[in-house]
């Protein structure tokens, strides 16, 4: 009852609000509506029975496991989706070369703060991404806590120099949605290092972005501005933060030391991998849905995103079991590099417009394979309003929102050649227990909620391709 | 953008559809949202950040455990929650005395099927809630499977006598509500084995009622006819239930063992516990929230239903914490034995019957404690339409969804002295992995969502005090 109640609703709102030329649309759609209902159920049924994606991500998680830029089991992870877009029944599956950095961890951090008793407090941490190490035999300075930047700037060069920043940006409890106070934390992470680099700190600790207390340490990328010096970085994790916050209010002055042994190798080469069911009516007309391969190294990366590229292998999948021939090329992309570098997505684009492909739509799954609530719009007005035509399409499937938005970063660049773009908006609640740490493992992915993921993504997929945008 | 569109939406509905007295509401409402805002951000922002459902769960859950109706931890489950109740801040906790069954397991359930080359294929078993024991022995007889009632029917007495009945009721997949396909196939457990009986069976098999493939079995009460012989039942797992189909196609004929040695022992003194902020305008008006205290035996009843005690309680401490008074009661209730036997909401029921007390609401959580998305809500049409007129206030908080339907099997009694009856709907999708199996532990809760859960409820609870229904 609900449901039709919000069909109506939405036709009301539209009436009310849209140009002649869209009402006149609305009419036409009221009737296309019903035959697009019957497809979608199809696909749903399809893949809620069949579905492959569970199977595939179990195979890259548990088969391969973490797969980091430039490692043996990122080119596994290559080779593995290669086949699975085959038996997925892509007409065509090829790869796009492109180098990538080759970060590598080294050996297992230490760190520990000392004590006034003498013993030593062992941290659990480990290396930002692409951080540079602290050499064999670590550093020890005495630790500043900060919670913003600007208590930095004030604290200023001569209270900074020569000690360890300890970055202790908590990820605000109160946004409902987690990704918000990733973003507004997450600056600690990547442009923390070099900031504290700038008023002479020797190394940094960075409080984990996660959403709960735990012992875990949440790795991702730091990003060094060339100007300063490239101290090394690492995370700790938030039970840890939470501790040393509450010790060093009680003595004013910790000492701590740590160790990675991290270190940049120069760039190896690497691939996305590409799927693709070739367009009957339109082909040069591209519809690009992806996720990204490449995964840290702390665990399996299978909500980061081993799930957005298994879904993006089903979506093939569905559209063949369920016998819809696309009138656009549909591709499916393993983008490459994503986590410390962005170099697959840089050269997505850059065939692109080598190519001058046209690019009408493209697709990110990279917010975790949890249950789907909605879509983020980045596109014109014109084509939000008619996105949101279909927004009753979706409802019993459990998307509901459709609002304008960020995409990904992977689809983000396709910007420049004219697509439309989404995101998947899966619930966010989990997210940030698993991101980047070593309880990312296939374990936490449900396979309901990826396979309904992958079906809302098939659904909006097959009505942008019918209907263009 | 999206959230105010849909504030219109709602608006423009209802001016449509309602009487004109609900119109002059909606003008005088308009104001009073704001306020009504404001509160509900308070209590978010204090349970996103204070919540302490997560602690008291995990007490219930690792200091306790399981806590079946009748055992010593039950009783240890209830001392624990009037204590975590006067924590939370309860004007008043006590205690409402009933009888109990009290059904045991016995000892680990054992069983396998014959194969050909006189091996045996062990199955992962438990007997079903209130099954009888098949003695010390066991039973040994041919399998036959039935995948509908219909077929069993069909089937008849001369088939069926002496045989061990598999019903082999798949969860339809194709629900995206898993609840739905649970109330589809839940029959074969429920009253499955004594239809079995009616035909002659000596002991029943069951599919475990679960989602997806695994290897526990799941077990729930069996509700025995009396006019038909109790036979002995028992859930096998979901993997079992498939390679058993699967042999019986090939085979024909196959002989499974199994022995449980489970018993009813006579009843058990037990309790409801409750708490109480006593209203400060309408006292006598009595607003209910509830869970189910008791749990099967087999795991630490994290999702079912620790969450909703814990949420009860929170809702208590948070409308403190915020220094909400509330001009009607509230009371949470933990409700004993709503799993085989139901006989606090029984009690419940009895005892405002008796001190004829007016139910004005009653709120139910026995749908796990994960992200929530919605209300179902049963009462009367202009009750429902009242309450939609709030929809707008929770949508940021991921809850969009309120429809008509059940409550909860604890409240569902109150309609008898006509309270409004309404139950949080969680996303489904995690549910039927752990439901009445030994993975519904603390570990599968997510303390993000369990709080956002909560503190939904507590802002519908805030809003039906204040305005009333």
């Amino acid at each position: 009852m609900l449901f039709i109640a919000t069909n109506n609703l939405n036709i009301i709102m539209i009436r009310k609000t849209l140009p002649v030329f869209l009402t006149l649309f609305i009419s036409i759609g009221a009737f296309a509506q019903q035959e697009d209902s019957i497809a979608i159920k199809n696909i749903a049924d399809e893949i809620l029975t069949n579905g492959k994606a569970y199977d595939n991500l179990r195979y890259i998680c548990k088969k391969i496991g973490p797969r980091l830029s430039g490692s043996a089991q990122a080119q596994k992870a290559v080779e593995a989706t290669v086949k699975m877009l085959k038996e997925a029944g892509a007409d065509t599956v090829y790869l796009q070369p492109c180098m990538v950095p080759h970060w590598v961890r080294g050996e297992k951090e230490v760190g520990y703060v000392k004590l006034a008793n003498g013993t030593k407090y062992n941290l659990n941490l480990c290396a930002l991404g692409n951080s540079e190490g602290t050499g064999v035999k670590g550093i020890t300075a005495s630790v500043i806590e900060v919670t913003s930047f600007a208590e930095l700037e004030q604290l200023g060069k001569d209270a900074i120099r020569g000690k360890i920043v300890f970055f202790n940006f908590k990820m605000n409890p109160t946004y409902v949605t987690t990704f918000m106070a990733y973003g507004e934390s997450g600056g600690a992470r990547t442009i923390g290092p070099s900031k504290a680099a700038s008023f002479g700190a020797i190394g940094v600790l960075v409080r984990s972005l996660a959403s709960n207390p735990d012992d875990y340490p949440h790795t991702g990328v730091t990003i060094y501005n060339d100007s300063f010096p490239k101290i090394p970085a690492v995370a700790i994790s938030t039970n840890n933060a939470d501790w040393l916050s509450r010790e060093l209010k009680k003595k004013m002055s910790l000492t701590a030391y740590f160790r990675n042994t991290s270190t940049m190798l120069p760039d190896a080469p690497s691939f996305n991998v590409v799927g693709e069911i070739r367009g009957a009516e339109l082909p040069a007309e591209i519809i690009t849905v992806g996720g990204h391969l490449d995964s840290w190294d702390l665990a399996e990366g299978a909500q980061d995103d081993g799930a957005g590229c298994v879904q993006g292998i089903e979506i093939l999948r569905a559209l063949k079991a369920t016998g819809i021939q696309p009138k656009r090329t549909i591709r499916a992309v393993m983008f490459m590099n994503e986590e410390n570098g962005g170099r697959g997505a840089n050269k997505y684009l850059e065939l692109a417009q080598l190519n001058k492909e046209k690019h009408v739509f493209a697709l990110e799954s990279d917010a975790g394979g949890f249950t789907p609530r909605g879509f983020s719009l980045n596109m014109t007005a014109a084509q939000l309003a008619k996105v949101q035509l279909w927004k009753n399409l979706f409802y019993q499937y459990g998307v509901y929102d459709f609002s304008a938005g960020g995409s990904g970063s992977d689809v983000g660049p396709l910007k420049e050649v004219g697509a439309a773009l989404a995101g998947l908006r899966p619930d966010g609640q989990r997210y940030f227990d698993l991101h980047h740490a070593a309880t990312d493992v296939f374990e936490a992915v449900s396979r309901r909620e990826l396979h309904l993921g992958a079906l809302n993504m098939t659904a909006l997929i097959y009505l942008v391709d019918k209907h263009g945008l």
